[in-house]
């Protein structure tokens, strides 16, 4: 692997090109991305230089596309006339069944493979970039086929996904979906939901914040600009995990004073505490 | 003040004893708590003695109640003839309208003035006492009459709680209750139900967990020892807090691919950004 293009060089494009650099990657990155991301990429020395997709890309072994979800699905259609034959396009995209089915039906010229990395802030911007961003966290891939992770392609990017720490985890393109929707969609909303409620109902309540409401409400900083794509990518799963929270919800309010709260307690004190690998 | 009773040295009453030394406080600091707690504080230097209570109170100008919530409602039914007329009693309790009517009708003698610190941690116990657990963090003071500020004792107990490094809300019992149903009680219900709900619904989304999942379930780690005298002492509130959070969560599932969601997001960011104070 000798050159890799990011498109869209924000916090995960970003933080991508600092770990590949950290991890002794010594080929050439190039940023494909707007005016100011890439004037602020080239400051801080996340990339070595910039280009239009349609120059990045023939050059690239690598292709790796972290624009919000939307954006990935553009810059797809595009891809074909672009790519080398031997090179890998991957992306970070939040959902996978849209870009999946997409690339499946726009790149017949290389070979494509889904990502998400589990990491990121509450803070947009490659400014917020970090080579540590994926470390210990878990990297999914969602290829249609074993096979799929088997090529030298693959196999040089597995190796990097290694190599900057995070864990792999391999998951059908739906599977991923439906995990995410509980794992990361509905605590997003619940965060939103909690911060939107007290600001409606009991604004007063910040003078008495503890820090359980600023762990709680730290996802609720969060753009809505990249929710939109994702709520619309994957709305079905999201609203019957929504739906499982809140009758979770109703079920603790008509328990308040009964034992099965406690057990409830008990159900999530021993998730959270596997969550933490403990 | 010469001497402080700290009863129940754990988290908070050890934090506070560590706090005040820290602050410059050379009197006598004694524990009441039970055997294993005084054991834990008396080797990690927190106390610098520990008695029962009819021996520690009657020598204290300071008694700190520092108990879950059922427990400070027993200890005040033995106070009375402990005190010292030219005491202070507070507490550490989380909901504020029960202990205080209760130190009304039992405690004649001296003076009581509740209070909450809004600060925490999910762990309990002595060993997790922190001497800057209070620093930055509002400490609510809920006197009967704004004269109970000004007496002697309260005075002496209002610049502890500056030089701890907390800032002084005051508000009366009742909208204490009111407040912290959304800011700490919802929140921990929130935490609790979600990872609850992904373990009854998608326990394999810890294959896919991320840094927003830690920080929303967090507070789920919390023990429903102290919660339940949480509950039990603010039930309507903690109702009708929850159930304005759930109409909340409905509304925005009813509402994911609409505008609204984008409102809700910003109505939830700005609020997220008051409570860091910016």
């Amino acid at each position: 692997m000798n050159s890799v293009a990011i498109v869209g060089v924000g916090l995960i494009g970003g933080s991508f090109a600092l770990a590949l650099r950290s991890a002794g990657f010594s080929g050439k990155i190039v940023g494909v991305s707007s005016h100011p991301a890439i004037r602020e990429a080239l400051e801080l020395n996340i990339i070595d230089s910039a280009e239009p997709l349609d120059k990045a890309v023939p050059q690239a072994d690598l292709v790796y596309l972290a624009q919000p979800i939307g954006r990935i699905l553009d810059t797809l259609h595009h891809l074909e006339p672009l790519v080398r034959p031997d090179a890998l396009v991957t992306d970070a995209g939040s959902t996978k069944q849209a870009i999946v089915s997409t690339a499946r039906a726009t790149l017949r010229s290389c070979q494509f493979l889904g990502g998400h990395p589990l990491a990121g802030k509450e803070i947009r911007g490659a400014a917020a970039a970090d080579a540590d961003l994926f470390r210990g966290r878990p990297y999914v891939l969602t290829p249609a086929h074993p096979d799929d992770l088997r090529t030298p392609a693959a196999a040089a990017f597995l190796e990097v996904i290694r190599n900057i720490g995070a864990h792999r985890v391999v998951l059908g393109a739906e599977e991923h979906d439906r995990l995410v929707a509980f794992s990361s969609h509905v605590p997003q909303l619940a965060s939103t939901a909690l911060a939107a409620a007290i600001a409606e109902h009991s604004p007063e309540s910040s003078r008495v914040a503890g820090p359980g409401l600023l762990d709680t409400t730290r996802l609720a900083l969060s753009s809505y600009d990249l929710w939109r794509d994702i709520v619309a990518t994957n709305t079905v799963e999201i609203e019957d995990a929504l739906t499982a929270y809140i009758q979770k919800l109703e079920y603790l309010r008509e328990n308040l004073r009964t034992r099965q709260l406690q057990e409830e307690f008990a159900t999530a004190a021993k998730y959270a505490r596997t969550l933490r690998g403990s």
